[in-house]
């Protein structure tokens, strides 16, 4: 019986997860955790019997993915190396996971709605697929006032990195894709689930099909257009994640126009916009004519430590039409009704009391705490002499290691600090020799993990 | 310009939505509400600017699709008839949406979790993908105990209806699957939206490339497996979402050594299982050889009345492989990493506190009380003669109406008792001739309901 591997691999280095002889109590494989895990790995002796396998053809595009998603993987290294030094005290500045607790003013809210459930008068069952009313009121007039849109166009969700799945089910495997390199891999991975793409080019670390907009602190992390081929669709995140950049008003006007040029649908990340410093649009609508090109995704989980509550919404212009005319709203709302069950009404209840006067006081106040360890941050590898990006304008710093491969730099990081960052190849081709620290943390760990960076690159 | 006709139509009777004319603020268009929306039709007069369309072309799944999705269907004729009788005390028995408070134990654990979400100690941001580990452990505990399964085969999600379409995403387009005929929609209609069908077919009422497994009286509402040619996916429900009725252990039996005989995987939606009165197997997984063959997917939405919470799972075992060889498991948490990020951190909770021992009694009761309100139903249509169906193993009654449309039936109700029912035809061609009555209402609303029925059909 042939051996059958597994291997999970990252895009430059192979780290192969403990195999699957097929014997169903054998082997124990821990498939992906984020939770230190133990991960057992038996070894049976070769044994007569055949494994049944269905006659079920693997998803071809499920396949080409070289890898796990990115931030598993991340959580992968972090466990084997805390099961390597059960003493050290790891700090996790990898994936952007909050740590600062709620406010209270939004968790009461939460509290106050699951207490409700056990009433007669305030028990609800299935709730409108787009959300609950008061809430797309509220997102509506606190982040889209005067730009045209509606609540009617506001689709709350369990998150944007759900959204962004649904809204590649909505365009289907016969579109193609534009993202920005590097970027956040759900844009890319999603694409490459649903058939967008080729197979992935190991000398050049991209799937073919996918148009890689470069950006680097060559170009002001804003793409060259003039060298970008035209795609029906371009996902576009800025704030940045995971260069902190942000882009200006004059370039977003030269992305709608770019995009209304091609006939193009920009897929506008905005997750971050709260994060913002400086006077950039915190949202796609802000653009004259962005409603015929644009729709735009959004996210509770880092202004108000979401992460785990699970809210977010996508907003989809009535202006925006595919070729034949047809709204994609229409679709949008198909999908959600079809494969979606609306977002958890007590993470909504939540979601409108963060949109209170005092909801959105709190959060500013936790997104400043943030920006203070952003900050830090930044001044900490500054002061190290290394080229320093991002940090101004979003919870990420982009950090320079020219030469040298980023997975090498993320485990000499991981090894000698016992600091989790994440490194730039995860993000795309255009992210090697970058490593993104962020500033998720409480406020000791930071300075600690700064400490640590401080004696390692002295 | 064109007149744009978005025609909503259900799949035996034509029911135009407004159309959108497609200027961004003459017309506002209601595309689907649960609740009472007001739909305003504002006519435009033709207008000499063109409006402007992306050259994205609306992708072709998504285009076979013949109408919205059923519930949002029914949710708009109930509203239009909300309107034209705004005095009538309508009573919802369509979409199976949960009426009964959730027990205190449950939502005090809700309420507990938000409030620690305010605190350093209980504050948490991501959760693992796959759902908390407790969480995974009582699953398994209460519904898998001995049955080969561990708390690795489970992944927690936000609703049954939502795993489905993750499962078709993990599948892709180059499958082909079986249907119970008549079956709850999303699986017909999420197998169109990945493209693994052809046409609509008008004629028959059926989506060209699907295998529908006829199941009615004739059968006992159990396909004759003889007639059904091999597919790569079967979807079964059990008890039956919409005819009530349930498998029993042969006939389980005997669809596992269909399905491995003919190399095929099991999507078995096990949903109503704690709604069963008769001995039959609660969990595909009862069924020897099984875990070679069948994944399975479940759902706290009729047992806690979390349709608003959101939570459910899918077991997926080790043992169940693609042709290759590799775990059909990886892939699903591949997606689920990807897609998902994890049910709601209180919603699983709350589904923690559904299985405690209180917990578990709190929730048969609230079954109980429902399955009290099916026999009411039960005995009223049998008492006026029809042939009833389903109502013992599920809080669903299938009423047979001989030689009738069902939508037509559907709107004599509506129109003549002002209660919300669901025709057959909507859960697929053998429907017809049927109406679902659910269960699912306050006691009074459902003995209102029975004697507006006795009323009409006396």
């Amino acid at each position: 019986m042939a051996l059958q591997n597994h291997a999970i691999s990252s895009s430059s280095s192979v780290f192969l997860a403990p195999s699957n002889l097929g014997s169903s109590r054998a082997s124990n494989v821990s498939i992906a955790a984020k939770e230190i895990g133990v991960v057992r790995c038996v070894m049976t002796p070769y044994e007569e019997k055949t494994t049944y396998k269905t006659k079920v053809s693997r998803n071809a595009n499920i396949a080409k993915l070289q890898a796990g998603y990115l931030f598993p993987e991340i959580a992968r290294r972090k466990a084997a190396h805390m099961l390597k030094y059960p003493d050290a005290q790891v700090i996790s500045l990898g994936i952007g996971d909050t740590t600062e607790p709620i406010p209270d003013v939004i968790t009461s809210a939460m509290a106050k709605r699951s207490y409700a459930l056990s009433t007669l008068e305030g028990y609800s069952g299935y709730g409108a697929e787009q959300g609950e009313k008061q809430l797309r009121a509220a997102i509506t007039s606190t982040f889209y006032r005067d730009l045209g849109i509606g609540e009617e166009d506001i689709f709350v969700s369990d998150g944007a990195k759900c959204d962004i799945s649904r809204l590649q089910v909505v365009f289907g495997s016969d579109v193609t894709m534009a993202v920005q390199d590097p970027s956040y891999p759900a844009y890319v991975d999603s694409s490459v689930i649903m058939g967008q793409t080729g197979q992935f080019q190991q000398d050049i670390g991209k799937y073919a099909k996918i148009q890689y907009m470069k950006c680097t602190p060559e170009n002001g992390f804003f793409p060259d257009l003039s060298t970008v081929a035209r795609t029906d669709i371009i996902f576009f995140c800025s704030p940045n994640n995971p260069t902190g950049s942000a882009a200006t008003r004059e370039q977003l006007t030269r992305l709608v126009k770019f995009a209304k040029d091609n006939g193009s649908i920009i897929v506008y990340d905005s997750a971050y916009a709260m994060y913002m410093s400086d006077d950039n649009p915190q949202s796609i609508f802000e653009i004259p004519g962005a409603r015929e090109v644009a729709l735009e995704t959004s996210s509770f989980s880092k202004y108000a430590g979401f992460t785990g509550v699970r809210l977010g919404w996508t907003v989809v212009p009535k202006e925006l039409l595919f070729a034949d005319g047809s709204p994609v709203a229409k679709d949008f709302n198909r999908i959600v009704c079809t494969c979606f069950n609306g977002a958890s009404n007590i993470a909504q209840a939540g979601a409108l009391a963060c949109l209170s006067p005092e909801g959105l006081s709190a959060m500013h106040e936790v997104i400043g705490f943030y920006k203070e360890n952003t900050k830090i941050i930044v001044d900490t590898f500054s002061s190290l002499g290394f080229k320093v990006y991002g940090g101004k304008n979003a919870p990420y710093v982009w950090v320079h290691f020219p030469g040298r491969s980023s997975w090498d730099v993320f485990s000499e990081i991981l090894g000698k600090t016992h600091v989790v960052t994440t490194p730039g190849s995860g993000f795309g081709p255009a992210g090697e020799g970058f490593i993104r620290v962020s500033a998720f943390g409480h406020r000791n760990n930071i300075l600690e993990a700064c400490k640590r960076f401080k004696q390692l690159y002295k």
